[in-house]
């Protein structure tokens, strides 16, 4: 039995960068100490990598039910493919059908409790199209298969900055009659309640951006911010959420105003993506937050231009393990101390001395 | 008479930073032998600016006529407007005119060859609307006003990345039917004759964005790409321009992938801005390229809630100055060329012992 978190991770398309990222993320001495990862993937494809790129990894352990996991090892759920399938670079039947796969099943183990968080590495789009996979990509898929009716809220975050989107993703000319006040309202809505419970923000502030240049420049360049989304903040603030806004995406960007918001939430994709890829670089995670479990992933695709040569990134990968790991204790502690009001109020009242009640959690 | 480049500058809305960033700009002990200012404005408002902020400024000069323009004097074509006509932070009726006035006067000033560039400073689009500028920015009313009906082109440059537009102040919803197979071509084209004639660059990369997320995802996020976009790439290379893309927009600036062009076309408003300004902050400089004439801009706006409080960044308004000025030297160093190609070769086949043929722009 593990006693650790188990951190699943889906091998993505095989034709792509995910094993190597994946493996590099993974050869850190101080990950048996940490969490247990559990792969969905090929025992094959992992070797292969191992073999090519020189990794050092944790001992394999090939795991058919979920009480056989083991800490100190690289647990491997087998999706049916092997290192025969490997087509470096393009999307195949076979690697679209094994992306599918490794989801499927990830997402029951995550129903299951065999897994704590699930971190997915990319996908093709393309190859997974047909594969009984009807989803413009992981955000929608897991929103229906995991999701509570509520809805789920796309996230990419590091350290300074975390980007939310109201469309995900959409053609762009679908977007404008998707900005309802109902919808960036519910959106909001979310993202200040994500904000406290799984980043620890007290009290959020959240600045909304407008969907046209220069916020509509007052109706001359469009009327959804008169419309749907200035009401939308108002009825935020009338239930207390510190909304503000909207902002022109340009201009906020240019002034760096995003440091003085604990989160930014964009109208549709590019929007927030573009400029947020642009300040973070390597180091994105996407989260889909609003899910009652917890699913990251790093923020650049399969990469096929650069598959099976070696010199991929590993960091936002890493990036994604980890963050999934510090959202799952946010998470708990959060609920936690919902639960016992007591005990939060125990812990105020001796601030110069605080209590720790997450000291279990120090293995995470 | 003036024998300096004559560099005119719109005062712009008189209740934003204007006049402060426009000031700090000139006051460099070096601009009398660089360039000689022509503002259109008031020297009342001058008058205000120098005390409140504490500036060293040039001789103010009064012109009636073109003629009048002294080098080394701060000379001013005078806007029937006074410090008792500003109201910091808010767009007035008085405002509106006044930025109309600067703007209609200067357009003559640059047709009638007394000025040789112009920078303007920001306008409220809200103050000028009504004021008979029924445009939205001005980029569409120098295109207007100024251009010789091949259509104006609206970049944002740093000395590190070219941003251009394919549609500028447009409501979002309206982008996608603008971007079709023949509009893309005109604007690449127009980029890639820019980027040679004006910024010196002889076979020039340009990159060109997607208009939906992911570049479409091969149709399922949109068909623009394939039905316009890539269409008008291919055409392009057929006429010998170097244009690459389509690149989704997210991807494009995560990897830095813009340093490998000279210049890259974005779809619309936000996605070429917001990155840009994200990578830039403080000196990207607007220019309206395209036209006969050279106009450039900071790429800020009116900045109400800073406005005459001695706080604001010239910076923008500085590098949009320098930057007209190069333009501008550049310009006439490949018109030259062209007219002349024997001293083209002349030059080159003195490679070693390079002959100066722009000795008289040293004072640029």
């Amino acid at each position: 039995m593990s006693k650790l978190l188990k951190v699943g991770i889906t091998h993505g398309d095989i034709n792509g960068i995910s094993y190597e990222v994946i493996l590099k993320a993974l050869a850190d001495e101080k990950i048996p100490e940490l969490f247990t990862p559990v792969l969905f993937g090929s025992p094959q494809i992992v070797e292969k990598a191992r073999r090519e790129f020189g990794m050092d990894i944790l001992p394999i352990h090939i795991v058919k039910r979920g009480a056989e996991i083991r800490d100190g090892k690289l647990n491997i759920v087998e999706i049916p493919v092997t290192h025969n399938d490997v087509t470096p670079g393009v999307p195949t039947e076979v690697s679209g059908r094994a992306a599918v796969q490794a989801l499927e099943k990830a997402v029951e183990a995550l129903k299951d409790g065999v897994i704590d968080v699930l971190v997915t590495a990319p996908i093709s789009k393309k190859a997974v199209q047909g594969n009984e996979f009807q989803f413009p990509g992981h955000t929608e898929f897991l929103a229906e298969r995991l999701g509570d009716g509520k809805g789920a809220l796309m996230i990419l975050f590091d350290d300074y900055l975390k980007v939310a989107l109201v469309t995900t993703h959409l053609p762009l000319s679908k977007v404008p009659r998707e900005i309802t006040r109902e919808k960036v309202t519910e959106k909001i809505r979310l993202f200040e309640n994500v904000l406290r419970r799984d980043f620890t923000v007290e009290r959020p502030k959240i600045a909304v951006l407008s969907l046209n240049p220069h916020c509509g420049d007052e109706g001359l360049l469009g009327n959804e911010e008169i419309d749907h989304i200035l009401p939308a903040i108002e009825d935020m603030k009338k239930e207390g959420i510190l909304a503000f806004g909207p902002y022109s995406a340009d201009g906020f960007f240019a002034t760096g105003a995003y440091r003085n918001f604990d989160g930014v939430l964009a109208m549709y994709h590019d929007q927030g993506l573009a400029p947020f890829k642009a300040l973070a670089r390597e180091e994105g995670v996407n989260f889909t937050a609003g899910l009652p479990f917890i699913r990251t992933s790093p923020d650049h695709g399969t990469a096929y231009d650069r598959a099976w040569k070696g010199e991929a990134d590993p960091t936002s990968m890493r990036q994604a393990i980890y963050k999934a790991c510090d959202i799952w204790r946010n998470r708990r502690n959060y609920i936690n101390a919902s639960a016992n009001p007591l005990k939060k109020a125990r812990q105020e009242k001796t601030a110069d001395k605080t209590i720790d009640l997450s000291a279990d959690d120090e293995t995470l």
